[in-house]
């Protein structure tokens, strides 16, 4: 295979228009040249669009599978990317490496044939596709025929192979957050995990393995199962159910589970809006707020903390952290009920 | 005067409704009872409607002091509070401690009879207007007799007296900034402030202040006004002009002045969107980048970081840190540079 040479390292070179703006900010993506040497070609065989992204599509174009799949072409013919021009996102893509530019200095080490998916979203990563082979109308899934491309500053992982895609999809997709959280834990007492799904319980694994049984781990979620099984796991030390869009009772059945006390650290991992107060209120003076959850107003949050007098630092959640994919996968490997009740989540 | 008991730390014996919600939230506070035995009293001089606010209810009604005082009143008699029902937002007030409650217990010392601002916003404070005596069309002003109360969470601060009204009010506005960039530069060896305005001014006189002559400390903003000055000052060591929306341009600049290396902090203070890449591409490896431009969206800087793989701390501007108002009128006497530039803003 042959190799252009001026790749940059943001990926600058695949950008069309508007000219200057980064890949993921790029109105279209150039697909069609080869590929340059600081970059990674990968064979693509599945696209997970983002759920978003999908139901506004069947929406569109009805829950036809041809129709699904001419809309997904045309979307990529047009902007050289899977990025839905109606939502803006995008999701991830599942392949198989078959070729690394001499130059490609990538954050993991891999070779040509490893299977891999991307960590990074499809609104920035140059798309090419000879076909759509099958539409998966209930999993937001669609199997290709392909080629991508990645610079050096997009993560990406190799998929492991003692645990079914499914899984380790579901798991990749969040794992931004265990990293983080286990940075956060550091030195703390207490944390409170807002939002027990599929990012919550792989979040309050991290804590408890990182703080060990002495740490209060606790859980709050609107239902009961999962924080019922992360208990009996020992996983989480207490949890009450309510809704996180009422801040002043999340505070008074936290503060119950602290025996009065706040919390160092409060995890935001909920799918809604208006949850930002819920997460400031039971952190204690100087504690850490982390917002994974991606309906987080940043106004809401700015204004709220300064209007409740709250000296606590506010982390917006980035999605990318060293070594985020492995230690995620290690979470799960590690403890039973969390793969068992995310695969639980994917059956229902 | 005569307080009522069962008063909430955060204003809940306020909230008319939604039931439940805090004061921020509500749609309509009681400005109608007493004050409550953990509330400070306060005799309202001014209102410093919030810039946005202003101007819509100046282009609703029209450029005329009546009809602008007319609109003010009827929103207080409406919500309880000065919140623009169309913006959403508010302002602060300036007033007199008319009394006390004996359980007050507030973030700052005050006596009856000092001058004082509020540093919470108007969307969460009760008000009761007895009339809108002077409406300032051009300073977003309005000079009015009435009565609101504050309960413990509720920043305030004692109004200098060494200083004219206008520079102390500006400083204060935006005392979050200087706080945090106090203690975000603790160890660090560069800091970049994007946006060399009243926040950032007074951001980077932090840094220099807390860095001392060893640390260096960088600024970009459109125009080199306040820049020149800051430099000649040494309160920053360099500068680039240019558009902060040009991320790959910004990083290019900011590498320029440190020697090819990134920032351990960035701070953005700009007041335009699309500025969240042009902070974090300069940060360094587990840098920090701190956002206090409220024009910054949550989903750009969470899903633009992991976009370019960069692994560093989000930080969302909180209004609020301990000691944040006094901190910030210290810089302000300390540095002659940042009350000359911030008072040339004023006269502009
Ligand atoms: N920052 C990033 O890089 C990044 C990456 C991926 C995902 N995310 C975000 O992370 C969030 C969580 O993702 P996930 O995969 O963990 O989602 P998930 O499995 O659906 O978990 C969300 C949990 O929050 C619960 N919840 C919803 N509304 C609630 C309320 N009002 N009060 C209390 N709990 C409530 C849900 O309960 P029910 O199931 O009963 O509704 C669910 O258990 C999403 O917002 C997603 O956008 C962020
Ligand atoms: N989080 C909080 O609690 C809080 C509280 C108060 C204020 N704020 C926010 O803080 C921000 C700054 O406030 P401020 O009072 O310091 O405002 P300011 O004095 O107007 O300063 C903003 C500076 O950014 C510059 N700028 C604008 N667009 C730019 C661009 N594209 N590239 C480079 N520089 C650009 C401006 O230059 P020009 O003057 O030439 O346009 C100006 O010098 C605002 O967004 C405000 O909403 C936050």
């Amino acid at each position: 295979m042959d190799f252009r040479s001026g790749g940059h390292v943001y990926g600058l070179h695949r950008v069309i228009e508007p000219e200057g703006s980064l890949p993921q900010a790029a109105q279209r993506l150039d697909n069609e040249t080869g590929a340059y040497d600081n970059e990674i070609v990968i064979d693509v065989h599945t696209l997970n669009v983002d759920s978003a992204s999908f139901h506004q599509i069947v929406g569109e174009v009805g829950r036809d599978e041809v129709a699904v799949a001419q809309r997904i072409r045309s979307i990529v013919a047009e902007r050289g990317k899977m990025q839905n021009p109606v939502t803006g996102s995008g999701g991830m893509l599942l392949g198989e490496v078959r070729a690394l530019g001499p130059n490609y200095e990538g954050p993991v080490e891999v070779n040509v044939g490893d299977k891999i998916a991307t960590l990074v979203s499809l609104t920035l990563t140059p798309l090419d596709l000879d076909s759509v082979d099958k539409v998966y109308l209930d999993a937001d899934q669609v199997d290709v025929t392909g080629t991508a491309y990645l610079w050096p500053s997009s993560p990406l992982v190799r998929m492991p192979d003692d645990m079914p895609e499914r899984l380790a999809l579901s798991a990749l997709d969040v794992c931004g957050a265990p990293a983080q959280t286990k940075r956060l834990v550091e030195g703390a007492e207490r944390v409170l995990v807002l939002g027990m799904g599929k990012s919550g319980m792989i979040c309050a694994a991290a804590a408890r393995d990182a703080m060990g049984d002495a740490g209060l781990v606790c859980g709050f979620d609107l239902r009961d199962d999962n924080l019922v099984a992360m208990k009996e796991a020992g996983i989480v030390d207490d949890y009450r159910c309510g809704n996180a869009k009422n801040p002043v009772e999340v505070l008074e059945l936290a503060q119950e589970m602290a025996s009065g006390e706040l919390f160092d650290v409060v995890i935001n991992t909920c799918n809604v809006s208006d949850t930002e107060m819920a997460a400031i209120l039971p952190c204690k003076d100087r504690g850490k707020v982390y917002f994974f959850n991606m309906a987080t107003s940043f106004a809401k949050a700015a204004l709220g903390c300064e209007g409740v007098g709250k000296d606590v630092d506010l982390l917006i959640g980035n999605g990318y952290a060293h070594g985020h994919a492995q230690m995620t996968l290690d979470l799960v490997r590690k403890f039973d009920v969390v793969r068992e009740r995310i695969e639980a989540l994917l059956e229902a």
